[in-house]
């Protein structure tokens, strides 16, 4: 569902036609004087779940120093590739949601430009948008692939999530600013109480980052940054800073805490690895997966691919802890920086058997084993487990009883 | 996203390979024994919208025949091409959702078959699945188009939704059950009181009528046939049955009062129109659109088309009343039975001004102007705004002071 430049398009925002953007807006007669409504709505005014459904996000087990603010997307019971947002995993480093009016919220767009300007939302919705599909993947995700607790593949994977974005360019918003020669980042900054802040390279900014206002057609939902957030595609989502504020145009990184200091992995040597932005190729069977039992019989085995690298150019399956592989049936259209579905026939026959996938690219690179990820890195496995853009294969044992269960645990 | 058989799966599923598929499972060990949830769910489970975010469904002004069962979506709300599912519409001729618990439902498979089945939604849900973007659009979308009390985009066509729905190709349940010869027609059953019924050609169940249990990655809601519902992609969605619990293989049509008693219209020469099923090319503006205020500069138009015959193949936008038109752009990529996302920049002047638009299918059907449409139909136009599978152009009247009106009304 992405939407790229045609030539209706670019002769509209070619000849400075830009000028002029802030002079206009769409305003709702209704949306001005409607009082908030209470959270949550109504099962008229907005549908709910069934009570015998417990598709629900959770925590990780205690004893992570993260479980305060990490919510875990049940990856084991969705289907397709739409991350319902209220599904969305969560993994903030803030006391607390802010609370944004929309009508008050302001985008300051500043640094190194020849117009600094500060954008409403009204102002924001009406410029050209956008909607694209993109997954957004944690740093931090499948990080503690082996650790015990972790059975499940939500709580082991389950801080990535997909969704379709919408608004507007931040390139769309950095050419009405006019960015001065020289300049070669921004620094994104949000609305929280620690002002959470990111720098990421011009050239991203100048090629496919979003400032995302809708998520999933309604716009995005607080957790995910109420009025308005980054999208940064392919990228770790650590960068896709939430309730954003400031766009700042710099000729170097800020080096903020987020950034350098947590975030940052530390190398055996002692240094620090920072500004790894881009995600490796990746998958994961959900179905069948860790906590769930089988019956002997046909059961379809499906699960999500996805990666930085643009997108998924197949996915492999393997039933005997890979020593062979299959190739599996990927869900029409694949999308760039999107989670895509894949899907492979089995028929169990009651005994034990080792599950898991393996993505590859379209740049040809290939999901790692974890022993392939270590060696990669230059670092032995039980330094990799801490690491963070973890990828290696995860395999899933199922058990003659039926059971089936992490293998790695 | 569509998912299309490939050469795996065929060979998978030739050859009576099927038989025994219903003879295993996957269970969730923590679903078993789950106790049900009170909705709606809190906000750590599942995260819910802003207080300051008014995006809710709405029920049609008083008066309407149709007013305690229907639940517009606020298309003037939404970006993109999902629909997400607590505002996907709501037309119902049932008095109370069913709550059912997937535990003890069942699908039955019967009539001119040679093995009658019964399904649970365990044996359903390992059967080789699909997730495919559909709209589903009722039939009285739009009747009452110059209705003076219709005056936003949400209350005259906010009964069509666009969701990725997952399940399993109803051909496959048939295959499993096989038809018998001299068969032509299903008969579909839903679970609810009065057992809403619905017929439709054998041809079309085996070609693409999906048996759904997702809905945008979770379950499907309450609201919309939770847990188990028919799609049926490109007709109008009174075919497609909510809380599906019979299917029936027959010869004939059941002549079911759904669908030849309410659901269908009466023609001038006081004969029947039966079992239309096929929606016609269509589009709207949904911004700017009635209730909607504009300021002068630059302001994109944006809107949904759709269309039974395929996809769609453009979509045309004038400013002028439909004096002249130029080509928008599509959201890529553009998806069979879809809604279609189309975007066209402009520039208010501050006169007035009259937006429209005009969707062309694959098959060369063009959406028609509303005198256009009641000539293709014999009628007139009085007779028209009762009659279903209205697609006729709907035109938004842009004031000197900025506020936007349906030009019908």
């Amino acid at each position: 569902m992405g939407s790229h430049s045609h030539s209706g398009r670019r002769q509209f925002l070619t000849g400075g036609a830009l000028a002029g953007f802030v002079m206009g807006a769409i305003r709702s007669v209704r949306g001005q004087t409607a009082a908030p409504e209470a959270r949550p709505k109504d099962n008229l005014a907005y549908g709910q779940t069934s009570r015998f459904d417990n598709t629900i996000r959770r925590a990780p087990p205690r004893g992570s120093a993260i479980t305060d603010t990490a919510l875990m997307t049940p990856l084991q019971d969705l289907d397709g590739i739409i991350t319902p947002s209220g599904l969305h995993f969560l993994m903030d480093h803030v006391n607390g949601i802010p609370e944004i009016d929309p009508q008050t919220h302001r985008l300051l767009m500043h640094g190194m430009v020849d117009r600094p300007l500060s954008f409403t939302m009204d102002e924001i919705k009406r410029l050209p948008s956008v909607s694209r599909v993109y997954f957004l993947e944690c740093n931090a995700n499948s990080r503690p692939l082996r650790d015990e607790s972790k059975d499940s593949v939500q709580m082991v994977h389950g801080r990535t999530s997909c969704s379709e974005w919408t608004g507007v360019l931040l390139s769309v918003l950095l050419k009405e600013c006019g960015v001065q020669r020289g300049a070669s980042w921004i620094v994104a900054e949000g609305s929280e109480s620690n002002k959470y802040t990111m720098s990421m390279p011009l050239a991203k900014a100048m090629d496919d980052i979003l400032v995302a206002y809708a998520q999933n057609g309604e716009p995005v939902r607080p957790q995910q940054g109420y009025p308005l957030r980054l999208v940064v595609p392919g990228w770790e989502a650590i960068r896709s800073v939430k309730w954003l504020s400031r766009v700042k145009v710099a000729d170097q990184p800020q080096m903020a805490w987020h950034e350098t200091g947590n975030n940052a992995d530390t190398r055996p040597d002692g240094k620090g690895l920072w500004f790894r932005f881009e995600l490796g190729p990746k998958s994961v069977i959900t179905r069948p997966s860790g906590g769930q039992r089988l019956l002997p019989g046909f059961c379809e085995i499906t699960g999500l691919a996805w990666t930085g690298g643009n997108i998924v150019r197949k996915v492999d399956v393997s039933t005997d802890g890979g020593r062979t592989y299959k190739e599996a049936e990927l869900q029409q259209p694949v999308l760039r920086h999107a989670h895509t579905r894949f899907r492979f026939p089995w028929k169990w026959n009651g005994e034990e058997a080792v599950l898991q996938s393996r993505c590859t690219d379209e740049r040809g690179e290939v999901q790692p084993t974890i022993a392939e990820a270590a060696k990669n890195l230059g670092v032995t496995p039980e330094y990799f487990y801490d690491a963070d853009h973890f990828n290696g294969i995860q395999p899933w044992k199922v058990s003659r009883d039926g059971s089936v269960h992490n293998a790695l645990a």
